[in-house]
């Protein structure tokens, strides 16, 4: 990995933030977590407020190669046709996207599939699939990097259109059992704890999924709070893109609003690699999955949205992006 | 008070838009608290789901007797500043209601100012502020009944104008307070759980509060569990006019989107006066006031956005709005 510097957040801009809200005509700090966001967006971006919040939502898919064994409620097949609705923007992520005026980018990390007839996509697949895990390492450190690359050369270009806000999605059937590997493997955490219902699997796939994660940590013994080592071994291309991503947004200084539980284990693997990325995080909501929130915990990330939700695909982070948008309005409006 | 009958839940159409839930294509539950509030709404209005929800505001104003002790941050000249900032479109309230898309409609329930020159307020002054809760009730039986009947016709007002979404907000000095005593009267609850720091106060004035709340209830013996009893003594005219339009939507089967602690404390004597009308309410966010969260259970409402807000004025609940037509859109386009 080439060296990457991440600037610190700027403090003068923060203070000068916090000092605006403290002005104003309402109870100082009535606005709670609101006004947190506010002051932390402007840390980050070092840059006066903006009148609009410009998202972009990078929906990076990829396919896991334990999908085979039934870890899921739904067949691989279903990434792909996530991916037509994504095209026909009638799948939920469109829905929430529009709702928080943010644009959608559709990223062929690593999908089985052949998405080369659909232009909307972004053309970036490093391989068909991952490898299935519980037999070998799930990339090499080769694709690893690539995927890495896709993600921060996608966020590069939103950045170099203006956007000023990154947002995580992801579509990959599979993706929350390679997730509960990266959160057991990364941190050292058993597998009883980090293997949720995802898609919401019945006992039975739930006794397959944890099987599955403890013998691809038994076979391929990620080390310790090694991100790469972990990404190389357990993890999929969808987390790749989204940790290139983060990483990217972090040094030209552009927050990333993090979604559910997937994305946070990126977010994880972003922290892993470079531990500056986290302070350009914000994080929208607490998923019901199972690891959520001890890797909140780990990012020191508060959620705004506690409403149980676990579909992924960007859905809670473009709740938190209305309200990010909302309290920026109070902020520009009250400060005058 | 009249007779009034709150019709049931319709349990057929919160069965049908359950199925519609469970029938698209995304795994079965995914969307937690989105989903049950789409279910909930339905199964409230009886109808087919809209495409958009029409929001009124109503923004209560009403001062308090209890506000020249001091229990508040602010003096109550500035309940006066505050309707000044709503009818110029520059407060925080109405900064969240745009985003929203709500309409914002001011009530000059009881406040001490002479609001007659400010067309766009609704003048329904029942007196000039409550008594002095100290020393006596805060409002006569028939001053109550007639701040429930200002909050019921506004609201049908609005109903009438097509509006299928009611949100609380209020604006009056001191209200916290009143909100305590409220609680404690209705509950039976000891004041040191319900007396938070509304407005941000100092302990010295977080002393004054508290006393001032223990003299009310000492003073004038409110019964436990009457509601009409509860407000006579030590509730606000803010309270009343939001108690009466929560009671008219849900006579109506309009929902109520209920706002933070004066909000809960206006609901919880809604359900002390017709209990049905609790089947009526969705409420946005848990606020940091300390008596919050015991309202919220006494009411069985849960709350999605976890921000710490504390503002009031509908603030948070603009922001459930948001997520509540955020759920809807994903309802309609993907049940389609």
């Amino acid at each position: 990995m080439e060296k990457i510097m991440i600037p610190p957040l700027d403090l003068e801009m923060a203070d000068k933030v916090r000092a605006g809200w403290a002005n104003m005509d309402k109870p100082a700090g009535s606005l709670g977590k609101l006004e947190d966001m506010v002051v932390k967006y402007a840390a980050m971006t070092g840059k006066a407020l903006p009148e609009k919040i410009k998202t972009a939502m990078l929906l990076m898919c990829g396919d896991h190669g334990i999908a085979k064994y039934g870890v899921s409620a739904y067949p691989q097949e279903v990434t792909m046709q996530m991916i037509n609705g994504y095209m026909r923007e009638t799948a939920g992520a469109n829905v929430m996207a529009r709702h928080s005026g943010a644009d959608v980018f559709v990223v062929d990390v690593g999908t089985t599939f052949d998405l080369s007839h659909l232009q909307k996509v972004h053309q970036c697949k490093v391989a068909w699939g991952t490898e299935d895990f519980t037999q070998g390492p799930a990339m090499t450190q080769q694709q690893a990097e690539e995927a890495l690359q896709v993600g921060m050369r996608v966020a590069n270009e939103c950045i170099d259109k203006g956007y000023n806000l990154l947002e995580t999605a992801e579509m990959g059937i599979g993706n929350t059992t390679s997730t509960s590997a990266i959160v057991s493997g990364f941190l050292g955490i058993d597998p009883e704890l980090t293997v949720g219902r995802g898609s919401g699997i019945n006992d039975e796939r739930m006794k397959i999924k944890r099987q599955v994660v403890i013998d691809g940590l038994a076979k391929n013994k990620p080390k310790l709070g090694d991100a790469m080592d972990v990404l190389c071994k357990v993890g999929g291309y969808d987390h790749a893109g989204l940790a290139g991503m983060i990483i990217a947004g972090a040094k030209r200084r552009v927050p990333t609003m993090v979604d559910g539980v997937n994305a946070t284990a990126a977010a994880l693997l972003a922290y892993g690699l470079y531990p500056e990325c986290a302070k350009y995080m914000l994080v929208s909501h607490l998923s019901s999955d199972i690891s959520h929130k001890k890797m909140l915990e780990i990012l020191q990330l508060q959620p705004i949205v506690d409403a149980g939700m676990r579909l992924g695909e960007g859905t809670g982070a473009n709740l938190a992006v209305v309200v990010l948008q909302s309290a920026l309005d109070v902020y520009n409006k009250l400060s005058r």
